[in-house]
């Protein structure tokens, strides 16, 4: 458990993102049909309030996603910062930390972080603030995989190109991912910030 | 090079795929609004053709996302097949020809690759040829890892999982590879068969 100013957060317990009904029901939505099958008129059926009174709350459908995408990726970002700070000074930990924050959270959420995949249909203006927070959860990752080569217990060839690969594994989970079957979020982080650590070259051979 | 019955396979030497006038322009249509956000009347616009003589060669636009995706994993499955079989007996050589050859067919193809997300909008009966060969693709990268871990050359926990794994990171290849950029498919090849090495925990530690 870590303090942000006045915020504790329990990054280990890891709940459903809390959204409006606009929001949840859209997300629903985009998960099932994609971004571009999906219609206002289809999600404001699922609200259950008219097209206009959608309107009212979100300028258009462009808007929902960017509004749903922010939610997730936003408490994402703060969850990974506090699993970081957790953990002290040792580079390993950290990532440990953070590869279980981020395997929770695409696991106990998987069909909105699958929604990820939807931004590439954004317009560029539109996708700005959401790739902003993309990029800086890519930079936080590549942070601690920079302190773990200097420190010497990473051992890659190209931080960037490790972090892209560390991201792409984990951003997989929710495309197979599901929670009825044998394995839990807790399960599914454990085997993943093992992984990880090998990806980095962080776990001793066991020959 | 591999000779498969009277077909020989130069693996390493990937080309775009061959596909007809119809797929391709399909395939980029697909690519650059989604399977729900492209119509047939675009595809047909696009070929320069009516909509009822694109009717003549495909029943339907999910029959076309199929034809293309159909195209792209059979030939990859045929490389992935011919590098195996051009290394040896090792293990280790098999898994970095393996990858070398997914990740020349993910750069060198990319935006063709990047289609293999929107399978997931297929029905499930049009959806079940292509998910065969995803299905053996998966096995094929699985039997290698296996005998690495017989031989006692990788080292991992879970099989399966480690399949997952290593699918999942070159899987997201095509969602940043620009061919326009610094790194040309070989250089990316080379990357990943060492990030590949190190999850399967087959690379020796450099401290």
């Amino acid at each position: 458990m870590t303090t942000t100013g006045t915020e504790t957060i329990d990054w280990r317990n890891c709940q459903p993102v809390e959204l409006t009904d606009i929001l949840r029901h859209s997300s629903e939505a985009f998960y099932e049909h994609g971004f571009h099958g999906t219609t206002v008129r289809d999600i404001a059926a699922r609200v259950g309030v008219t097209v206009p009174a959608l309107y009212y709350h979100h300028e258009n459908k462009e808007a929902i996603l960017v509004a749903v995408l922010g939610a997730a990726i936003a408490d994402l970002q703060v969850r990974g910062e506090a699993a970081i700070a957790d953990a002290g000074d040792d580079p390993v930990q950290q990532m440990a930390n953070l590869v279980e924050s981020v395997t929770l959270h695409l696991t106990v959420r998987a069909r909105l972080a699958a929604l990820d995949s939807e931004y590439r249909y954004l317009s560029a203006d539109a996708r700005m603030p959401y790739a902003e927070v993309r990029k800086a959860n890519e930079l936080l990752t590549r942070s601690v995989i920079d302190r773990g080569v200097e420190a010497g217990v990473f051992h890659v060839d190209d931080t960037a190109e490790a972090t892209r690969a560390l991201l792409g594994m984990l951003q997989a989970i929710p495309r197979w991912y599901v929670d009825s079957g044998p394995l839990t979020p807790a399960d599914v982080a454990t085997r993943y910030v093992g992984l990880s650590l090998a990806l980095l070259g962080a776990t001793p051979r066991k020959d």
